[in-house]
């Protein structure tokens, strides 16, 4: 007994059996870094494609001095790397699997004759200053780990000048020659203007600071064709809901009696469910983009998966699944002009409602909106409308995702297959998967993904380059570092009033080969049961190797193998 | 691009990457049987172990031909096995991970002398007589895949004279000699009455259909100390489970903001709960057995979470996760007896309730239920009030899978918390774990034992037994079948005003090693961060053989090793 229960207590605090197997498995690296183990800096050349957005000119007057356009490939090892740099790295945003994997990277590639600093909690610890200095030994038990936990993370964005001057600070304080900022497109858009801020005169001797990017987010919304074919965190994500959609598939033709509306993560494309679908090939998966680019209305969305409902049934296929991006409600046309009329008006009569119960809320509403939005309004079920008008979040928007959408269409299908065909059974249940795969352990993808993004963020700083972001393009292939120059993604919006520059966010494009495959077998599997399950992700043995499937499409791969370091 | 649209389609229909590869994967054997590949049926002995129930003088009465009581062991290879047998072979209830290869072991072991064949769609099946002849060829895509999709499963209770008569006429009308039950503890208990029922005068020489059940159950409350360490389907759904926990809880040092409440299966044991504490190491866990047999109210329930709340605030960590089960709300004891008074007044008061609207069914029924039990009714929140009053079920109980009590104990959390202390944070998230355990693909674990349950079923069958539970004790060591003795498992329950048999549901014993060991850390686990993360379920490399914690612990087994085959 005392064996066993000792060894219980030994797998306390991240030393599970599986935790402690994972810190031990060899990271595939681009070869251009040598090898994995010891790890080369690399330096960089113009790989010859230059970046162009609509607004480049108007950037290149606001980055004058770190406007760059030629994205940067690697031209071998760096015969002559800086040294004694001292190198900040932060979190920023929601966590994303492989993370642990840049900084383990950056401390490889920075090696012992340079200084590794994490910053605590995201940006806010930049603006504090709260750094510590990141050891061999402090880094060791993270290696291959999920989460942000060694750093931490957090949303603050570096916006005010206030915040500008605390940053310059911190980096005078802790001598600081470079920050590598871990982000998705806000953050990547904040590292350019950062990078742009601290370009000079920062230091005594009138130097500066680098900044480097490195592209996460789980959402794949910042991704820009074959120099950066995925940010990281996208591949573990995807692979952790795949599992969970493929074992409720697995379910429903054994209990033969639900259909499951699951809602997965991605407000603002729809990647994510575009990913899942293809893992797993569910009855129905709605794409936000597609709804949005054909306008398609909610009643047609509803018509679709009733009539799906009903063709099944009289297969005697009485279950399913419908796929939902968490953000559909808002690419729905004529519910995306319900929202912006009430967010003005709700700001508008802000202190009416405020005093009024539901009902009588609504009962207000319906004669401040325009006719054919209180009757769109009122043909919602109660529970939809009482979101509709829940407080603002900071920007005065709605937030969406608390709209329990998958309800919503749940309650709208079940009246319209009764419409349809009153003896077709329709029992339902609902889930939604978000945070379950933010902080999973990295797939092998995202592991070796993330540690050559630090390795070639590393070399970045040690080739003395600032305002780039590091991606490895090729990834079927042996894995090619490259360097993209963040003004060069710039473009401008008008947002709250406010001329910003912003990275955009990648869309899922209707025309690519990911959904032109998704487009040409959607009906097949919606008229009867073609699901796979992908399973667990695997960190040994023949299925542990695979790229998104979206990735290899959209890039015309001719395997789902990730071959880097091969 | 078309190789790879082409390897796309070809993955459809269960034909994934990871499906193709499971079903090559070799599947550890009890040396008894031989081979993996040729298992060659046993015979059986004594094991010396008998079993004896408060009712087995009653029980011994009703089950005059099939009454058992002595446990049977392995007396290896059968010399002269039965042949031409014609056995069935069913799922019933909800699906569990490993049921397929239960029928594969079946399939082997039965081999080319004897004829198996499948039930569809569960007990209804064999009621209606709806089987097919499952061969090499079609068993051959299911094998260590997970679900119950290959036959389908359904809930029907074999109870009356004429539902026993059409199970007469299908064993007739198919010419069948044996039926292999695969189900939980109402099942088997069905499988016992079945044998009983059949144990003669079926055939027209006289003779009768052996009938063998087999322990599945995700809830783990099918087990018998070493004879059944556990049922099948309780690794997967557990360490299913315990991945996505232990993803959650590697969130909360990420982010840094969130209290999550977690609910998991388990309505009446809350084994599930138990093992995945174990695996991951949560702030809090409740254990519904614990709060029974202590009498531990719903405020001390919530105080203990808003102290935990509180105590981590003070050390900076505003986060945590609390596990909870999901039949917890009946084992509180005013709360259970609150729901037994509730389930005779909605029963009594129907038609006046069923006229009126939430709010009037609340008020009509505080006066009419004792004054404790209003008042407590009343201090809990409107959604929960509205659930308690809400339609019964078919045997005129309480949905209780249908309260939210995650969300209850989260609002009264929080009111605590803030009695306590202002100043400590509390923002929460809440999940629910259910169906995406059901239908995982097995593990290792479960692969293994079910293949080895089906190839002692089968043999328990050419060795003319019925009336038995197929079972597989020793798992750290080389593994042991057994054939255990359903009329010894027993009992005699009141059931809405009737006698019925059951098989006792196994609850989590409070003084179990594994809750001595949980109730041991819990406190450690509460003050700071110890979780770990167990990661997803491997089917290859070093972290792919592991039982379940609890019975590993309950065993007294020195590792968490199984060894079937070793």
């Amino acid at each position: 007994m005392s064996t066993l229960t000792d060894l219980l207590i030994g797998m306390e605090k991240h030393k599970s059996i599986f935790e402690n197997e994972i810190r031990n498995l060899s990271i595939p690296t681009c070869s251009d870094f040598g090898s994995s183990e010891n790890p080369q800096p690399i330096s960089f050349t113009p790989s010859g494609e230059k970046l162009e957005s609509k607004d480049s000119d108007k950037v290149k007057q606001a980055f004058q001095n770190s406007f760059e356009q030629a994205v940067l490939k690697s031209s071998g090892k760096n015969p002559s790397p800086l040294s004694n740099k001292r190198v900040a790295v932060l979190f920023s945003g929601g966590p994303a699997a492989g993370g642990h994997n840049v900084v383990y990277g950056l401390k490889k590639i920075l090696g012992a004759g340079n200084t590794l600093l994490g910053v605590k909690a995201g940006p806010k610890g930049l603006i504090q200053g709260d750094l510590f200095e990141i050891t061999d030994q402090n880094i060791a038990p993270v290696i291959n780990t999920g989460g942000f936990d060694f750093l931490g993370s957090d949303r603050t964005k570096i916006k005010s000048d206030e915040q500008f001057q605390s940053v310059k600070k911190t980096c005078i304080d802790n001598n600081l020659d470079a920050i590598v900022v871990v982000g998705g497109d806000d953050s990547n858009t904040n590292a350019a203007i950062l990078a742009e801020f601290l370009s000079k005169d920062v230091k005594s001797d009138g130097s500066g600071v680098q900044v480097i990017g490195v592209p996460k987010t789980i959402d794949g919304d910042l991704q820009i064709g074959d120099i950066l074919p995925i940010s990281f965190g996208f591949d573990t994500a995807t692979k952790i809901y795949a599992e969970m959609v493929g074992n409720i598939l697995q379910d429903t033709p054994s209990s033969r009696k639900y259909w499951h509306f699951i809602k997965v993560m991605g407000r603002s494309a729809s990647h994510v469910a575009l990913e899942v679908a293809l893992q797993t090939k569910p009855a129905i998966a709605l794409i936000s983009e597609e709804v949005a680019e054909k306008s398609i209305p909610l009643s047609a969305i509803v018509d679709q998966i009733a009539k799906a409902v009903v063709n099944r049934s009289k297969k005697g296929i009485n279950h399913g699944v419908v796929l939902i991006p968490e953000g559909i409600i808002e690419f729905i046309p004529e519910m995306n002009a319900l929202i912006a009329e009430l967010n003005d008006k709700v700001a508008m009569f802000h202190s009416e409602l405020s005093a009024k119960n539901n009902e009588e809320k609504r009962n207000f509403m319906y004669a401040k909106l325009t006719p054919e939005h209180a009757q769109l309004m009122a043909s919602l079920p109660d529970y939809i409308e009482d979101m509709l008008l829940a407080d603002r979040d900071s920007h005065g928007n709605l937030q969406v995702s608390l709209i329990p959408t998958e309800r919503l269409l749940i309650d709208m299908v079940k009246v319209r297959v009764s419409e349809l065909d009153q003896s077709a059974p329709f029992a339902t249940l609902n889930h939604f998967f978000g945070y379950e795969g933010r902080c999973g352990a990295p797939t092998l993808f995202d592991a070796a993904y993330c540690y050559n993004l630090g390795l070639t963020a590393g070399s970045l700083i040690l080739s003395g380059k600032t305002g780039y972001m590091a991606s490895i393009a090729d990834l079927n292939g042996g894995g090619e570092p490259l360097g993209i120059p963040l003004p060069g993604l710039l473009n401008i919006e008008r947002r709250q009033g406010k001329d910003e520059f912003v990275i955009e966010k990648a869309l899922a494009d209707t025309k690519s080969p990911a959904m032109e495959f998704f487009t040409s077998r959607r009906e097949a599997w919606a008229s009867e049961d073609l699901f796979s399950s992908p399973g667990p992700r695997q960190l040994w043995g023949p299925v542990s190797r695979q790229i998104p499937i979206t990735v290899a499409l959209n890039r015309k791969y001719s395997s789902l193998d990730f071959n880097i370091g091969k």
